[in-house]
């Protein structure tokens, strides 16, 4: 253990000063870190050397951070500290903040890098900031199944890192669910290209397990930028309960937003570009009570398990890893413009998986397409109410079966700074006296009749995310 | 029929001249009005002579307004053509404008006015805007039961009315729910004082009946004022699904807004002011899927089914007019203040009715009571969730059976002009991180850690309904 080693002096006269009567501990190596992690107390700096880290196992267990006075573990410069090969790095207690390291080429370790030190020692208001994870060269040996991030505990919070590149088996961030706990914040990241894996295990964020899915995490991932996120059908597989997905850009991801397991889940004011790739889609319904409102769907290819509007097919019965059947599901003033399949009621459908949607209201959405059908539905529709959408399609939207209410208009449409295509002002369609909503997808207040789509005409709020927002200020 | 007669030129010139091909037709007595809706047309109007219409049916059926030229149907001048006594005054057709009328001492018709000419032919779009209902004397004959106002069809609307001094027997003012209709608004009207009727029976307002209580209404109630309304432990019974009730004033109102039948209704943004009178209520839930959310409540002191937050008991495979189980209801960031019983899960239990609400969740409340149990609550709370919710009392929150996770803090209020009191800026308890909503009370974006309570501190929007900008202008 090292108090102000000369080293650091050296390195670096800035980082090293002791502020009244916090204590920066230099860590170079991973022998001195048992010591630091007993002595380290509230408002002290954990700082660790620049260089390759590599088959490393780094453990902080217990710190003891307050709300005024957290604890940072940091790289002595931001991005030369790099975790590599078979390490894995963990922490765990209170207020800690990680931040400036890179991890990059991780190998075999399971779960890379985690919060918690061990399974019954979890992190709470901790955060990871301005860390990347990336892998620049191809890794994929067969059958090994790794995630490079695993948040545990409550009221975490992974903000402004980059992770891309992961290549082989196994979701790149989890959220590990218990009962009473979760409560955490993913935003501001930068989600970089993750090849497909031609099999399951691809996912770029997993919310829960099945095991767990009727539990509630109330996780938030909001501002994050997704880019070519195409590891397979689930970009983010959210298999928990309340958690909320908003004002997130998916930007040319070969997958959906899956709403795979559990119940009660908000997606909301995300934009969901295709750019005509390919097998792009949007969000993909499964449970009771979710409710899908004032999103945007642009150029997007997929269908069935990947329409942008999916209302999957439930199971009889269904396990907990199985199927549950769509119930109560709330699609409200979405824009879906040019997409190969907007709306399918019942997709998936197969023998032991028929289970129709059922009591789902689809209001205020506004449909665009130049000459694809805008629905395919299952044979049930009795318990779908359709109120208040609208098309500005060419062909007046049907089903095989039968037709749905769907108000004809005409758009000019007008791309945005944020490559959104909005309504010109005169093009001011309204929904009757019910707003769904409170506000739209830039948070401007909904009136009483509210505008169909996602966007209340005139003012909007704050920019979405781009690559330029997002993932560490240092990159 | 007369076309602009001697009478009307006589009583004023203003009212009298027909623009453009518009006819403004006179009517003097009801012989004429079959006539007048045969020749009616879309841009026309159709004048009351002022003075007392007695013991009158007025029958306008299929009048064919557009939503460009509406047909309108005044008095001549406002507030004095007062229809009274065994009257009845029925309307039909599109974009029909009824204004300025008095209806006052109603006797004997079950329905005195009515949004429909016969049982088949509805009003659509059409509204009834600026007109009086009272009663100045008591009238409760034994057994006879009127409505003064029925709404039938879709998208109609009543606003800025005053309906004030029902005694007798029957709720004041109804929605017809239909399959595939509804969409109906009600908004800044004033409700005056309604007395005790000693049964039920004595509503201000229903949105339904039992029957079709599995129907969609999609009726809005907003921008009212309720003053007195103590006729029964409802003041609004809901009967139907998917209506909303928002931004109203309740003051001093010996009852409930009781969500007695239907599933999926929104209840937000109200102001609850019982002012310490007994048997002032808040909102009672029974059914599925209904949100309470950004309410403020203080001085009340009813419980049970008059309970600030009544979270009822149910039955058994209810029957639709029994008690259909609380589940999934989402009680979210309200302010309860100084209430006699601020939350009861399971009020209502009897033989019988003993199913208890589940799955539901209580979050992001603020409770404060001086010296009063915050909640009480049947055996049964495995299913309810209670997150981020804080009480300025001095009593921790408690039940007989178990402690529920309840924040304590201390807050010094401050009364503001709308009547509220809100926290100091100081006093900036924030819920974790997941935002239930997008906006407060006030129509102010909450962000992602929203503050605890109906109010985000900071600059607050519209004003709330007063007795002075609610009802007929010209009253």
């Amino acid at each position: 253990m090292n108090k102000l080693p000369s080293i650091l002096v050296s390195a670096t006269f800035l980082c090293s000063v002791s502020f009244a009567k916090a204590t920066d501990y230099f860590v170079g190596n991973v022998n001195a870190l048992g010591e630091v992690a007993k002595s380290v107390k509230a408002g002290d700096t954990i700082t660790f050397a620049s260089g390759d880290w590599k088959d490393v196992e780094i453990k902080l267990p217990d710190l003891p951070g307050t709300a005024e006075e957290p604890i940072t573990v940091r790289a002595l410069a931001p991005g030369e500290t790099i975790i590599t090969g078979a390490s894995n790095f963990r922490f765990s207690g209170q207020y800690v903040v990680v931040k400036d390291f890179v991890f990059r080429d991780l190998t075999e370790v399971k779960d890379a890098v985690q919060f918690r030190s061990d399974s019954k020692t979890l992190a709470e208001h901790c955060r990871m900031t301005e860390c990347v994870f990336d892998q620049p060269t191809l890794y994929k040996p067969k059958g090994l199944s790794t995630h490079w991030l695993a948040i545990y505990g409550a009221h975490n919070r992974v903000d402004h890192c980059y992770l891309g590149g992961k290549s082989n088996l196994g979701t790149t961030l989890v959220v590990r669910v218990n009962e009473g706990a979760g409560h955490h914040r993913i935003d501001h990241n930068h989600f970089g290209p993750r090849p497909e894996l031609g099999e399951n295990g691809g996912e770029t964020i997993r919310v829960g397990t099945s095991d767990v899915s009727e539990s509630d995490s109330f996780t938030i991932v909001e501002e994050n930028y997704f880019e070519s996120c195409d590891g397979e059908v689930e970009i983010i597989s959210n298999k928990s309960c309340e958690n909320i997905y908003r004002r997130n850009v998916f930007d040319r991801c070969a997958g959906s937003l899956t709403l795979r397991h559990g119940h009660r889940c908000l997606v909301e004011k995300n934009l969901f570009l295709g750019h005509g790739k390919p097998n792009t889609g949007g969000v993909r319904v499964i449970g009771k009570d979710h409710v899908v409102r004032n999103n945007y769907f642009e150029g997007l290819r997929g269908t069935s398990s990947r329409a942008t509007l999916s209302l999957y097919c439930g199971i009889k019965d269904s396990p907990l890893n199985g199927y549950a059947p769509v119930q109560n599901a709330r699609i409200l003033h979405n824009t879906v413009i040019d997409c190969d399949s907007s709306l399918e009621i019942g997709a998936g459908e197969k023998p032991g998986r028929r289970i129709y949607p059922k009591d789902c209201l689809i209001g205020g959405n506004l449909f665009s397409t130049t000459n694809r059908e805008i629905m395919r539905t299952g044979p049930s529709l009795a318990t779908i109410r359709f109120v208040d959408n609208a098309s500005a399609s060419r062909n007046p939207p049907h089903t095989k079966d039968k037709p749905i209410q769907c108000r004809q208009v005409t758009v000019n449409w007008m791309r945005d700074s944020n490559g959104m295509m909005r309504p010109g002002i005169s093009e001011d369609f309204r929904a009757s006296a019910r707003s769904h909503i409170s506000d739209d997808i830039d948070g401007d207040t909904r009136p009483t009749f509210a505008a169909i789509g996602c966007d209340e005409p005139g003012a909007s709020g704050a920019a979405f995310p781009t690559k330029d927002t997002v993932g560490p200020q240092w990159k």
